[in-house]
């Protein structure tokens, strides 16, 4: 056994070695990690009988995920991998990732919404609504503003919870996609030239 | 001395330890990268005297840098560190770092320019000129077509010369920054409104 080999000068005290770690990908969607949740994860391994043989066993365990966790967060259960005659059991490692979301991108504890207007919309202005974590829409107007293609909207308290102070909340960012027009007559061309600015 | 340590064995031969190795950033241009260049570099070191002490001496050394070089490109001088009695000098690395440039960036033998248009040249046409690596300057017309926010124009052959292959070249990256005007009054938002279309 590998074990021997550390210990030469002291033959009586056998030093256990334990194997890696084991590492899981968890996916957890973000409407979980904005409220934390409970996820029940069924770990199979190999369990030492009295008579030395070793048995598969299933073993459920509950991972306590907390609201605003990144991603990247690990949950460690100790010695729960399959067991050795003389040595330790692996740690069974759990990585917290994010499943992609329909609507938001996780920027930290920021969410970043992506709303499509069209040309004429950007420039004329619209009201439109912005989906929320809570599933409450957010109207907002651009009547008063011409929307560019780098405006960033910053709707304070709409984000993930902080996740070492969960009552307070990150921003939620409204970044714009503007679709323009894919043909122009040339009579639209000519009044678009004399009506938009030249810088 | 710490060569000894590893030497219980046999002190009759000594092994010599080397010093790790010293690294320093070498930052070239664009144009060096593309024509290739030789940097005169000067080495300060101590150098070990017959009589046993040391004496800090300079050293030219020449890199030459071929075309197309990657950023991080590494250059060994071999044992031109410091001279210590019973040990290795350390080898002196230099590492190839781009200076940004007025214009490009780099991505791997591609460069990428960022053409500034307005709103109006984006959408009615444009002619303007593209800067290269040899001086030549490209007349772009965009009179067929509407650039969009993430139009990309791919100039074959005016990159960066291929490492290995340096009478191939990557590709020249036209990006477009549309500047959009920051007011409009109420009667040429309506225009915009008959004239554009709604999706």
């Amino acid at each position: 056994m590998k074990s021997h080999s550390f210990n030469v000068h002291s033959p009586l005290k056998k030093e256990k070695v334990q194997d890696p770690p084991i590492e899981h990908d968890l996916y957890v969607t973000l409407e979980e990690i904005y409220h934390g949740c409970v996820k029940k994860m069924k770990i199979s391994r190999r369990v030492l009988q009295p008579d030395g043989t070793s048995k598969k066993e299933d073993k459920c365990v509950s991972i306590s995920i907390k609201p605003g966790w990144k991603s990247g967060t690990k949950v460690t259960f100790q010695k729960e991998g399959d067991q050795t005659k003389g040595k330790i059991p692996a740690d069974i490692v759990f990585i917290i990732r994010d499943k992609p979301h329909v609507w938001f991108r996780r920027e930290g504890s920021d969410l970043r919404y992506t709303a499509r207007l069209t040309l004429k919309q950007a420039l004329c202005g619209v009201i439109f609504e912005v989906p929320t974590m809570t599933g409450e829409k957010l109207r907002i107007s651009t009547k008063q503003e011409i929307i560019k293609p780098n405006t960033v909207k910053r709707i304070q308290g709409y984000g993930l919870p902080f996740p070492k102070e969960p009552s307070r909340k990150g921003d939620l960012l409204v970044a714009f996609d503007i679709k323009f027009p894919d043909k122009l007559s040339t009579s639209e061309k000519e009044m678009l030239n004399d009506m938009l600015p030249n810088s």
